[in-house]
């Protein structure tokens, strides 16, 4: 018969779950595994709420596997390090991402793109490479193997540089990748939110003009004067969408919700790119038209592998790049989650583990 | 009051047009301006019958202006050039594409990309700067400004040579532009028509294992033999769509009519490129799942600037590349056409023009 979630492994763990797809999260006992000679213990801090947490908890893509402890936005200290481990020693501050394991041997992980490893694991909702499931940061510790393991820049927060390991990565991969990092030009930020709110930051350290692109003028001012961004462009306002056409290098396209992406092709140069980062359930509209005689291209991107990972958080303390967040408690967080399925957040909920998760 | 085609320039020409949606074509008087000091006046041997001629006829994209001499896949003879001329003198045998005319100003111009400038005009159905209409090779000579008209290399034969023009270039600037030219790479090539047929032969000289995809089994042994592809894919066998997937870096996807993206998209490997070069009228459904999680892409392209033309004519010259043609006189031009419109051809008509085309 197979173990209950409590007694698998050795290593006892209080945090929140999710039972069912009502999405509720509540107190859960759970167990991890021992540190192993790879591994690393991290007591947590801090961990920020990502859309994808949401949409795990509610099971919007259909492959929830209940119950489910979210969480890919950990920061924390490493409080026990296998003997082979060498990147990190106890007392270190330490992240965790989207990913907590991969074969480490295929030609994705010899790339360093373990993010697109046939056999990478999630660090929630997904199954180890024991057997045994993941479970996220809405707890007090996490066991992760070194590889998957970030060292956190003396000078990044640990609450608002905890987004940073989801949100910023997911924006700073495609803009390397892409070839959209030459400053002077133009990108757009189309939708407002936990990612594009870091894509804009990370625009404008790149040295680019960043114009936000959203369906309400309601962040306009503060996605100026706070921000930092250039313009603000409203897609309802067709006089400004018609002045607009043609006048970006690049769109980030950080909107998961099913969206028309003729009029963001529209506001591409000729040879200009369109990365799309959200997972509509249904497929997008593709005119072929604007592709083909503009020579431009959308393309994907999910997360990013480790070693990028590790030198987007080192451009982000150089530029001094945090999240925007609004820190919660463990208890808060069910408010917090039907707030988020509304995009009321400014622009990041954090929770303060350390601080707000006791055991009942 | 405006003038007649027939009466408005000096030089009177004689040609094959349709005019109207029938898109008969039959012998038309028109006439073309004087040569100027920039132009070289070509005598027409051979035109290509591209798919383009044939919407253009039928006026499937809304926007033919009637009445249409389609053709650009003009072969000829410079008999006479401008004073300013340069680059030809009368005698040489040159090619004339896609594009008769751009402002030779703007960002696209500057960077060899008149393809993309927004006052580009077609060697057909287009108006040129002077505000008179361009009539295409499907008649007894051409007037094009020298920055349009390409040198056509010794060795490379005039009628089968003519299709590189532009269906060498519309897949040819693709694989430049988008990095598909890594010998040991693996091409699928989408679509065995006029450029279908042409990708796969560019493909092999760039040293690429080709594919070809094709929804019938019709044309196997002939991609495979005789123009060496490396393999041929149906995409209506199940089993051996599913053991091809992630098994491309790129895809050539020359089909012109709605089809579905998904089944192509997974047969991509990670960071795998997926390039349309078809006009559906019809936005194609675009799933975002395999773009995000596999780091994939689809572009466009259309055809290409000149100078690049040049070195495609020049690479296909040097690897004894052309096209596989039916050689047909003008008068058979309307069957021809009812042929070409159910895909009947291996794989590019050419109107032998020199010697059918003659006043009645």
């Amino acid at each position: 018969m197979a173990k209950s979630p409590e007694t698998e492994h050795p290593n006892k763990v209080f945090g929140w779950g999710a039972r069912d797809k009502s999405g509720v999260l509540s107190p859960f006992h759970f167990s991890r595994r021992d540190n192993g000679e790879n591994d690393v213990t991290v007591k947590i801090l801090f961990c920020g709420v990502c859309h994808t947490d949401l949409h795990t908890i509610k099971n919007d893509w259909g492959y929830t596997y209940y119950p489910v402890v979210p969480g890919h936005e950990i920061v924390g200290i490493a409080t026990k390090v296998g003997k082979n481990v060498t990147k990190f020693k106890e007392g270190d501050r330490v992240g965790v991402g989207v990913i907590a394991g991969s074969c480490q041997s295929c030609e994705s992980c010899d790339q360093d793109l373990e993010n697109y490893c046939p056999q990478m694991s999630f660090t929630y909702n997904a199954i180890a490479s024991d057997g045994t499931k993941n479970y996220g940061g809405y707890s007090e510790n996490i066991v992760v193997d070194q590889r998957f393991v970030l060292r956190f820049p003396e000078n990044l927060p640990s609450d608002s540089g905890a987004p940073l390991l989801c949100a910023g990565i997911t924006v700073y991969s495609p803009m390397k990748y892409y070839g959209m990092t030459e400053a002077g030009k133009h990108l757009g930020v189309a939708g407002l939110g936990g990612l594009g709110h870091v894509a804009v930051k990370i625009g404008k350290a790149f040295g680019l003009k960043v114009t936000v692109i959203s369906s309400s003028s309601k962040k306009e001012e503060e996605a100026i004067t706070h921000l930092g961004a250039d313009s603000f462009l409203v897609t309802t306002d067709p006089q400004k969408m018609k002045a607009a056409i043609g006048t970006m290098d690049y769109i980030i396209d950080t909107i998961s919700a099913v969206h028309a992406l003729y009029p963001l092709l529209g506001l591409l140069k000729v040879n200009g790119k369109l990365i799309a980062l959200g997972l509509p359930e249904k497929p997008l509209e593709l005119p072929m038209f604007p592709l083909v005689l503009g020579r431009k291209m959308v393309g994907g991107s999910d997360v990013g592998g480790l070693k990028e990972t590790q030198e987007m958080l080192d451009f982000c303390a150089k530029h001094n790049i945090t999240a925007d967040i609004e820190l919660i408690k463990m208890d808060e967080i069910n408010s917090a989650m039907e707030r988020l399925a509304k995009s009321d957040v400014r622009y990041r909920f954090v929770i303060d583990v350390a601080n707000s998760l006791s055991p009942p």
